[in-house]
């Protein structure tokens, strides 16, 4: 795939979830920096660090999952010289089911770099199902 | 409390975890910035934004807190002109328990600002234990 250029951190992020909702690697990859400290959490998973763990981990989930369509909401983009911080509520529509799958609140990170604006963090997590009560051991923090 | 100067990400990060482990609000403020568009993401919960939501959010968290000791763990920093990206893992200890609350990994975001360097993001988030299957829902992402 010819390098692409993402002039702007919203660029980048559609970009990012482009290349996830089609379920294309190469795509995927392509929105990352390729620089050794990238960070990538999914939600409810341990932190993987460098392009090699970050992009196998695409491959399993990709490998896995159905065509899927996000509805992202409450997005909220703060931009900070070369670096530009990203918040925003993920929603995953799964082809075939009846309802959206529990929301997913995520931080992701875009640096601008020589080749234009690249992901560097992406922090998954799952947002409370309020049919569910908060564990008492989470109460602390 | 007077204005603190905090001279790098990392003294920024160590003013954080001392302000939540001695339970003081303002000391937790202090680290904050105070631009209206401050994140703060507690483990399962919703997405905070601006310094009135966070405050109170913290007060509810020292309200109920027994004292706290903090063992950090993975840490990585990025560092990136003006905003610097933390990711680890806190493991919180509480006085009188025999164990470890579950590891809770974080990304923590700092910004050099006039006064110094101050947290603009916390997204905290639980880790997996290894003694729960991860529920089918997760799966596409």
């Amino acid at each position: 795939m010819p390098e692409i250029r993402l002039e702007t951190p919203a660029e980048a992020s559609r970009a990012f979830y482009s290349a996830f909702a089609s379920r294309s690697i190469e795509a995927m990859m392509a929105v990352w920096s390729k620089a050794d400290d990238i960070t990538c959490i999914h939600p409810m998973a341990y932190r993987l660090t460098g392009p090699r763990a970050i992009r196998r981990s695409w491959e399993q989930i990709f490998h896995n999952a159905p065509p899927l369509r996000f509805h992202n909401s409450e997005e909220q983009l703060t931009l900070s010289g070369e670096m530009a911080v990203q918040a925003l509520h993920e929603t995953i529509l799964v082809e075939g089911e009846s309802g959206p799958h529990p929301a997913i609140i995520a931080t992701n990170i875009f640096r601008l770099e020589r080749a234009g604006w690249r992901i560097i963090l992406h922090h998954a997590a799952p947002l409370p199902d309020v049919s569910e009560e908060i564990p008492e051991a989470h109460q602390v923090h």
